[in-house]
C-alpha cells in the first residue's frame, strides 16, 4: 500500500478541517462566547497535525488504488472526528472526551444521535460546529478528498467508489473533478434554497442555518429539546420536503440540470422510494388518527416522521416512541431501508433493496425452471452478475454487523428493544430509536464501552462497512 | 402441474394420519378419557377425506417434477394440521378452532409455541397427540410421502429436495427409498434410547414418551406449566444432550453406522455448531452466575437453554426472559442460527451461515483483488456458484419474511420486543420468545389474526419458504 500518499492525503483533509473550523470560530466571536478560544486551539492542533503529516509523508508516488482509497476515506472520518471533538471537550460543554467523540462521530456520519441532555444550554458556536459537521459529512469526505488531492491521477476514482453511498455510482460525467464540482454545487444550492424558505417562514437565521445543515446532511442535530416540534406547520413541511429531496440520488438532479427530464423521471429507484414514503405515510396517518384532533395534524406528523426516518435524518415533530405498535414497526422497517443510493442519506439503500428483491424473484423462478437464465435489469440496464453477488454479500454482512452491534450493546443493562433500536438508529445513521433512546430521550445513559461501539457502528454504517474493515485489518498495513 | 397426482398423494398421507391417530385413541382409552370419541370422529373424517381424495384423483400419470414435490409437501402439512386440530376442538379442550389449528401447526412444524394457559389440566390422550405431532413433524412429511407414495418414479427425489431442511441434502445412498428407511430407523432408535434413559432417571413412562417426542422433533411441547424445570438434574441433562443430538445432520449418524468415523468427524458444520454451543454456554454461564447459588446449577441451566434454543426445541428449565440482557441477546441470535442442515431442527441452519460468511469473505477479497477467482469450499468440496447464489437469496428472503411477520403482528397491541421475539420464535420453529411470549407465558393473548399470521410463519419457517410460496401462487394452479 502507498502509505505515504494515504497519510499525506489525510493530512491535507485535516488542514481543510482547520479552515472549516473558522466558521464556528466566527459564530462564537459574534455571540461573544468563551468557546472561541477552544476553536482557536483546535484550529492550531489541526494545522500542526495537518502540516506535520503532509511534510513527513510527502509522497514519492501519487498513484493509489482501491485499497488506498478505502483506507483514506476511513482514516479521514476518524481523524476529522477525533480532532473535531476537541471544541466540545475543551469548552467543557461535553466534559467527557468519549462523549464528545460520540457526538462528533454522530455529526460527521450524519447520524444525529446525541448524548446531550440539555441542548438548549449549549453555546452558539458549539451548536453551529455540531450541525456544521452534518453538512460536511453529508456530501461525504469524498468531496474534500477530491478537492484537496487535486493532483491525483485518474485512479482517484477509486475513492469515489469507496465513498459515494449506494451500490451504483453512475458516472455523471467522465471527468471526476467535474463530477465533484457539480455535486458540490447542487448540494450548496439546495441547502441555500432551504435556508431562504425557512427564513421566509419566520425562522431565525441561526436556526435556519442549523436546520438546513441537519437536513442537507440527513443528520438531525437540532437546537431544541423537542427537535422541530415547536416550529410552525409551514416550517415543518419545508423540512419534510427537503429531507425527502436530500434522500434522492443526486445524479437525478444533474440530469434535471442538463434538461434530461425524461431520463431523470425514469429512475425506478426514485419511484420505489416515493412509493414506500407514500404508503408509509398513509398507514401511519390512519393508525395515529384516533389520538389526534385533526386529520391535517396527523398527516403532517406522519409525513414528517416518515421522511425523517427513511432519509435517516432523525428530526422529530412527535415522540413516535409513544405511537401505536404498527406505526413504530413501519418506522422500524424504514430505518433499515434508508434513502436512495447517491444521496446524503444512510441505511441499506432503496436501490440495493430493489436488487435484492429482484434476485429473490429470480431464485424463485430458477427453482421451477432450472435452465432459465434470468438476467436482472435495473434502471434500464442489465446488471452484471458481479454486482448482484456483491449486493447480496453486502446484505449479508450488513445483517451480521447489525446482530454483532446488538450483542455488544447487551453488555449494558438496557432492554432488548432499546438495544435493537439503538443499533438500528446508529448503524443506519438515523439518530433516535425507541424507548430509552427514543426521540424524547438521548444516548447519555449508555456506558463508555457502548458509546464506543455505537460510534463505530455509525462509522461502519456511513462508510458502508468495507473501508473500515480494510483499515482495521492488519494485512492492509503489513503487506507490500 | 400434475394436479391429480398431487391431491392423490395428499389423500394417502391423510389416510396415514388416520392410522397414526390410533395411538392417541389407545392412550385415551387406557386412561378412560372422553376424548376417545373425538379421536374416533377425527379418524373417520380423515379416512373419508383420504379415501375420497385417492378415489377421485386417481392419477393417470404418476410422473411429478420439482413443482409438484413442493406443492405436495406444503399441502400435506396444511391438511395434516387442519385435520389434526379436530381432536383439540371437538373435545372442547381448545374451544376455538383457530387456537386448535395454531397448536396443531405448532406441533407438526415442531415449533412448540402454545396457546394453552393450563397445560396440566389437559387429558392424557390430547397431550399425547399434541406431542406426537412433534415426532411426526420432526422427521418431516418426507418420510410419510416416501412411505405412502411407494409407487413413485425416481423423480420423487424432488420431494426430498423440498423437504429435508438445509441447503445440502447429501445423497446418503443412491436409492431414495433406502435413504428414507435409514433415516427413519436412526430417528426411531435415538428416540427409543432417550425414552430408556429418561425412564432410568425415574421419569414416568408417559412423561418419557412425551419428552422424547418433543426432543426428537425439536418441538418443545411438554406436560408441565414449568416445562422441564421440576425434573431432576439428571433428566435435564439427558434432554440437553438429546436436543443437541437431534440438532446434528442425520447424514453423520449414517456415516457412523457404516463405520466411516473419520468422514463423519470431518464435518465442518458439526464443529461450528458445537463451537457456537460451547461459546454460548460459556458466556451465559458467566453472565448468570451471580444470581445462582452454585456454578453447577448455572452451567446446567445455561447448557439446557442454549441447546434448547439453537436446536429450536424450546423446552425450558429457567425463565430466560428474566436473564440479563447479554444472555437474552445471545439466545436471540441463536434463535436465528438454528440447528444443522439435515437435522430435525429449524432456523436458518449452521451450514447456510457458514456459506454466507464464506461468501462475505470472498467478496472482501474480491474488493481488493478484482481478478481473484475465489471458489468457496465447504465440507471438503468446492461449492457451485448456483448453490452460493441460492443460499444468498434464501438469506435475503428469510430476513424479508421476518420483517413482514413483525409488521403483521404489530396490528396487535403488544410491544416491539414481544412481536420481534414472537416472529423469531415461530418463524424459526422454537416456541417461546421474550416478554409476553416468554417461557413463563404463552401465545393465548394474541388476536385470531395474529395467530393465523404466526401459524403461517411456522409453516413458512419449517418448509423453508419456497414450497408455500409456490403453493400459494395462482400461476402454479392455472398454468399447464
Amino acid at each position: 500500500m502507498n502509505r505515504r500518499m494515504v497519510l499525506y492525503t489525510v493530512g491535507n483533509v485535516i488542514k481543510l478541517e482547520a479552515a472549516l473550523l473558522i466558521l464556528p470560530l466566527i459564530t462564537s466571536l459574534i455571540y461573544k462566547e468563551s468557546c472561541a478560544v477552544d476553536f482557536l486551539i483546535t484550529i492550531a492542533v489541526a494545522l500542526i497535525i495537518g502540516f506535520a503529516a503532509t511534510l513527513i509523508f510527502k509522497p514519492t508516488s501519487k498513484v493509489i488504488f482501491a485499497k488506498e482509497g478505502f483506507v483514506i476515506v476511513a482514516l479521514c472520518w476518524i481523524a476529522l472526528s477525533a480532532i473535531g471533538a476537541l471544541p466540545f471537550y475543551l469548552s467543557r460543554e461535553i466534559p467527557s472526551y468519549i462523549d464528545a467523540l460520540f457526538e462528533t462521530v454522530s455529526g460527521f456520519t450524519t447520524t444525529g444521535a446525541s448524548i446531550l441532555t440539555d441542548v438548549e444550554s449549549m453555546s452558539r458556536g458549539i451548536l453551529f460546529w455540531r450541525s456544521f459537521t452534518h453538512w460536511i459529512g453529508g456530501m461525504g469526505v469524498l468531496v474534500f478528498v477530491m478537492a484537496v488531492a487535486n493532483s491525483l491521477s485518474d485512479r482517484s476514482i477509486h475513492i469515489l467508489r469507496a465513498e459515494v453511498p449506494g451500490p451504483i455510482v453512475g458516472k455523471i460525467v467522465p471527468r471526476i473533478k467535474q463530477t465533484t464540482r457539480i455535486l458540490y454545487i447542487i448540494y450548496i444550492v439546495i441547502t441555500a434554497v432551504e435556508v431562504i424558505l425557512l427564513l421566509a417562514g419566520g425562522m431565525p437565521f441561526f436556526d435556519s442555518l442549523i436546520h438546513a445543515f441537519g437536513t442537507a446532511g440527513t443528520g438531525g442535530f437540532g437546537i431544541k429539546s423537542d427537535s422541530i416540534t415547536s416550529y410552525s406547520t409551514y416550517l415543518q413541511w419545508v423540512i419534510t420536503i427537503f429531507m425527502l429531496l436530500f434522500g434522492v440520488n443526486f445524479n437525478l438532479y444533474y440530469l434535471l440540470i442538463i434538461k434530461k427530464f425524461k431520463e431523470s423521471l425514469k429512475s425506478s429507484e426514485l419511484w420505489v422510494y416515493l412509493g414506500i414514503v407514500a404508503a408509509s405515510i398513509s398507514v401511519i396517518t390512519l393508525n395515529i388518527l384516533s389520538s389526534y384532533d385533526s386529520f391535517g395534524k396527523a398527516f403532517t406528523d406522519a409525513s414528517f416522521q416518515v421522511s425523517s426516518v427513511i432519509t435517516t435524518t432523525g428530526y422529530a415533530t412527535a415522540d413516535f416512541d409513544t405511537w401505536p405498535g404498527l406505526s413504530k414497526t413501519v418506522l422500524f422497517i424504514l430505518m433499515f431501508i434508508g434513502a436512495c443510493a447517491g444521496s446524503t442519506g444512510g441505511g441499506f439503500k432503496v436501490s440495493r433493496l430493489i436488487i435484492v428483491i429482484k434476485s429473490i424473484k429470480r431464485e424463485l423462478k430458477k427453482l421451477l425452471h432450472p435452465r432459465s437464465v434470468g438476467a436482472i435489469r435495473f434502471e434500464g440496464k442489465g446488471l452484471e452478475e458481479d454486482t448482484i453477488r456483491s449486493v447480496s454479500a453486502y446484505f449479508a454482512i450488513y445483517i451480521m454487523f447489525f446482530f454483532t452491534i446488538v450483542l455488544l450493546l447487551s453488555f449494558d443493562s438496557f432492554d432488548l428493544e432499546t438495544n435493537i433500536s439503538a443499533a438500528t438508529a446508529c448503524f443506519n445513521n438515523i439518530g433516535p430509536g425507541f424507548k430509552e433512546v427514543g426521540p424524547a430521550m438521548n444516548y447519555s445513559l449508555y456506558s463508555p464501552f457502548a458509546k464506543i461501539v455505537l460510534s463505530l457502528a455509525m462509522l461502519f454504517g456511513r462508510l458502508e462497512i468495507y473501508p473500515l474493515i480494510l483499515t482495521l485489518s492488519p494485512s492492509t498495513w503489513t503487506k507490500k
